[in-house]
């Protein structure tokens, strides 16, 4: 038996944070890992690999230069699968290295195998040479997820895939099917149409991304049909069809309607990956979708066992897993640790790509909170029209008599980084008055927010008579 | 005589901006332009081209995608003149197009001509065609600056250029010497170096950019040499010499150094555009380099006459001359303006670009404030890596007992909008702890501020023993 401090099932960014932050308080840690690479679904085959290949398509489809050239204009005329990989796989290697260099930094030792309880306070971890007894006082569970399947469908890693699986895409498909207008499922439809694939995106909901403000919705969903993408939504899928030599698919839905796809894609929701930890030796259960359900404070039912990260559910982003990670180690420890849960920013990675911090008009409304927006678009500011983006915009949404920032949303080329001025200003308690007086740099997208902030005030001219 | 409630010369980022102020609260606002468009230097042939070229340099170099293909990788292979100057073209008419539709929307009348005093309240627009006369209680100057001309120096716009004359370069030349390295000399230098240009860049000051923080400059001149740039500081130009067939020329150091040069680019200050306004009708006057002097009010000696942006001096930047035209223009109408002087962010568009908010170390230094600093390199965020940027950094320099945020300096992609969020911050008295409890979008380049905020939170760890 190694007996450690804390032990940490999972090293992606919740399980590799909790990890630090304990170490950092000079706690004794192991981390146990599955793969033989640290860093998880995030850095090897979600998050980052997706990410990356965004970039690459923007980079190499030359979306970005078509506002001076042409809609014709291509960077690489023959863009192959292998021009994406090569970069995943560069960065995904320098992610993993970045992350075992501090965890090795901070004495963390690294336990490679599959890992499962064997009581409350103790995790066995095998692999095919040995198995090791680890012990210690507080568990934290950081499994993550895996894809999950609807009924009737299954992936055979080649033609019809999961969102893991992308990698491993032989070549890039003349058409696609995407099962699934989820986050993950919109980000790869967008990012697969701007590199030219024709891709079907579909949907049983009516309604996408219902966390979402309207207006930014509506927008995403016109700039993705405007580069090709089609939405079939209120379609369920039935089955797939496979022509006599293989090469060939259909797509059938319940409708009746057949879809041709060289390709297909399942992003159907993920599910917990807890289903070889032997919860039940500890006193645990998951829920059906593989969930572990936890407190404020991401303790479960066993008060020494925490859970962190995708394995509890919403939001599932590596930003506020890498937090839970870090609360979930302060709390065991006892170590004093804040945090600002409503200031959360959400970030989706389509094309465009949107981000927000704070509430929605919808929201609000229904809570009877009277506000403004403000709205600034990039093809009115500089660096909008020298990015080539004309489509992007930022709305700031403001408390009709304070003038308190309510909500924040952006649409367009670093939407998920400008929201977090908008954060800064929230999380102080700032107000519309600070934009208005405040000086950015020329010619920045940050400049949206002076612009965004002027538009409101306009708009309170004439609207109250005390 | 056309009368009217302010008269402003310039409709350069300064002058545009007070018109608009003037016309928001109901005033009647004209505008004299010299040239035949609108946006004065700025727009036309100053920062919106050099930041477009810049764009388009690091689009076609393809610099961004050498960390994954290989320093000898390049998006175009031959790239000219051209390529960059249709970039820059479409921007600029589209900016031209922003400023002209806003002071229509906004009534503001537009004068082409060169207008000059007649008297405090008066001025005379001349242009070929016919000659007015415009009245009003309170003038604005706002007409900017021209290149100035070290002694015994001249520009032929064709081997010796200014840097207004950029866009009419004919050719990428194979080597280049840029004299002066001050902001514009340093963003051009780099420049043309990514795109292939063998530059030299001549100062006789030794020291570059006094008002940046050292690490930062120490930083900006290793990865301009990096990239081939060679540095001549504590060298001044003697002379130019040409060859008999004018194909050649060579910089004639005072030193005696000779460097050969298919280009050179003078980029040795800028001076007021003041000589043919008759300041002296009006009871004012200009210093040697023809700036106006003016009081924190932007008033010069007369007070009705304001004078705003470049023309005043420093800093001489796009954002900075929009607010002083805003200020400017509620001082003389009575309308409360409070503006934040201390947190102007600045930004240098070289490659890498840099920016800051705040104070230097050195500065803190001398002036006995302790301070700690934290700092993030792009290299450790999945972002950077993304970008392909391992190079950049961030440094937020604190208050080492109330951790209140004192400067906040970055380097590398997207510094000049990353500053905004740090400037936030600063002006509401946040500190350290508010990075540390923050969540930032997975993955961008704003995940330094924590990764910053830890480091220097580390740091503090040991330092004081009360």
């Amino acid at each position: 038996m190694h007996a450690f401090d804390l032990v940490v099932i999972g090293s992606g960014p919740a399980g590799q944070r909790a990890a630090i932050q304990a170490a950092k308080v000079g706690k004794k840690v192991a981390v146990v890992e599955r793969q033989a690479v640290v860093g998880g679904v995030c850095i090897n085959t979600g998050t980052v690999p997706s990410k990356t290949l965004r970039e690459a398509v923007l980079d190499l489809s030359g979306i970005r230069q078509r506002a001076y050239y042409g809609d014709a204009y291509r960077t690489k005329s023959d863009i192959g699968m292998q021009d994406l990989l090569v970069r995943a796989e560069s960065v995904i290697k320098k992610e993993r290295d970045v992350i075992r260099a501090q965890l090795l930094r901070n004495n963390v030792a690294i336990f490679q195998g599959c890992g499962s309880f064997d009581g409350p306070n103790t995790i066995v971890v095998e692999n095919e040479v040995d198995r090791h007894q680890l012990g210690a006082p507080f568990i934290v569970i950081a499994v993550g997820t895996r894809p999950g399947m609807p009924d009737g469908l299954a992936v055979d890693h080649k033609t019809v895939l999961a969102s893991d699986d992308l990698l491993n895409m032989p070549r890039l498909p003349r058409n696609m099917v995407v099962v699934g207008a989820g986050i993950i499922g919109l980000e790869y439809a967008t990012i697969f149409g701007a590199i030219g694939v024709n891709v079907t995106l579909v949907d049983k909901r009516t309604e996408l991304l219902d966390m979402v403000d309207r207006e930014i919705v509506d927008a995403l969903i016109f700039h993705a049909r405007n580069r090709g993408v089609i939405l079939r939504l209120g379609e369920e899928v039935d089955h797939l069809e496979q022509s006599g030599d293989g090469r060939d698919r259909a797509v059938v839905m319940k409708s009746g309607k057949r879809i041709a796809a060289e390709m297909v894609l399942i992003s159907a929701g993920r599910v917990g990956a807890t289903k070889d930890l032997a919860l039940e030796k500890a006193g645990l259960s998951a829920d059906a979708r593989g969930r572990i359900e936890v407190n404020g404070h991401y303790q479960t039912r066993v008060p020494n066992i925490y859970a962190v990260g995708d394995v509890v559910g919403f939001p599932a982003l590596a930003s506020t897993s890498m937090e839970q990670g870090r609360l979930a180690a302060c709390h065991a420890f006892g170590v004093p640790a804040t945090t600002l849960p409503e200031l959360y920013p959400f970030g989706i990675y389509a094309i465009p790509e949107i981000a927000w911090v704070g509430a929605t008009e919808a929201s609000l409304t229904a809570r009877g909170v009277p506000y403004e927006t403000g709205v600034a678009r990039y093809k009115e500011i500089a660096r909008g029209n020298i990015l080539g983006d004309p489509d992007g915009m930022l709305k700031l949404i403001f408390h009709l008599e304070t003038r308190r920032i309510l909500g924040v949303w952006g649409l367009g080329t670093q939407a998920t980084e400008l929201v977090h001025v908008g954060q800064a200003v929230m999380a102080h308690d700032g107000t519309l008055d600070y934009f208005v007086r405040s000086v950015f740099n020329y010619p920045t997208l940050a400049e949206c927010y002076k612009v965004a902030a002027l538009d409101g005030m306009n708009k309170l001219r004439g609207v109250s008579f005390t």
